[in-house]
């Protein structure tokens, strides 16, 4: 990872946000969703996208890809897969059927819960958290602070889309965990 | 698709099996859930698990893999990426941002929907839909008439696991959908 840019080339990253639908207004009015299926549908788009973070993590040493529920299953698998390392999912609460350590974590209102499997990983194992969007960053420091309980070294988050207005990338940072995005829009 | 072998070789299979976990009583008492976070998070397991769809589908004339909400979605996009297709998610009921098509199908006590994107794919789009297990069928049933009605062609269904006493596998027989299983174990 040492020798890995660490942003997107910016040609890369364009194509990559070109395939990117915003949807206004939703789920609730003023929002503008950034939809990422256009860009999981494209063949190409889809190959380009995982091969940024293939490419990142290639000399990272990993022993697993965490992924968050649900959008995070869709990245994080195939980057466990090119890397030869195993996948783990990090699921809201009462989707794991096994043993779990859970952490909570407050939204704009009220707060929300995610658990792992208490054997998903170990000490000392290096682990990268994926997930499609930064926004508030709760869940990924959630899915941090989950892994660290299990021994595991989190050694980057990693998510296709950066919203940095609403303050996820900032309280990640602070919070000592580096974070790899390939592109970023403003507002909500 | 035509020369690949219509199961997976005995030891491959026997292999997977052994990387499921069997948990009692979940979500309900009586249940044998199926548990295939210990095949994933293995290395090897994901790998081999991975190559045998890969392998079953690798001349299929494929448009795009289809993955049904949440479990489906960590096997279908590693399939779709290295068959060099898009992936489309098939979701719960008000997790689709854009335009969606839904289907309602029955549950033991009451229903459940699932929703596509109405341009996620059109009129002759080749399409497998992968899932983790088939139980009585309904999801991957209701996925398959989504397909249909944006005008694709549903070459198979895909799972990992068979859970024949429930039924589904028959009800897919029925409907004309011709299935793909990994392994299958007796009981719920």
């Amino acid at each position: 990872m040492s020798n890995a840019p660490a942003n997107a080339p910016a040609d890369v990253a364009q194509f990559v946000k070109s395939q990117i639908r915003t949807v206004s207004d939703w789920p609730q009015p003023g929002v503008q969703f950034r939809d990422i299926t256009p860009l999981l549908g494209n063949a190409k788009g889809l190959r380009v996208l995982i091969d940024l973070f293939v490419q990142r993590y290639i000399d990272a040493r990993l022993d697993y890809v965490a992924g968050l529920d649900a959008r995070g299953f869709i990245i994080g698998p195939i980057v466990a897969y090119e890397l030869n390392v195993g996948f783990i999912p990090i699921r809201k609460i009462g989707k794991l059927p096994y043993r779990t350590v859970s952490e909570t974590y407050k939204l704009e209102y009220g707060s929300a819960t995610v658990e792992i499997h208490e054997d998903a990983c170990g000490a000392g194992d290096r682990v990268v958290i994926v997930d499609d969007l930064i926004a508030t960053g709760g869940t990924m420091l959630a899915g941090k602070l989950l892994l660290e309980r299990l021994g595991a070294e989190v050694v980057e988050g990693a998510a296709i889309i950066d919203l940095p207005d609403l303050g996820g990338s900032k309280l990640l940072a602070e919070a000592g965990l580096p974070l790899f995005t390939v592109t970023s829009f403003g507002g909500h």
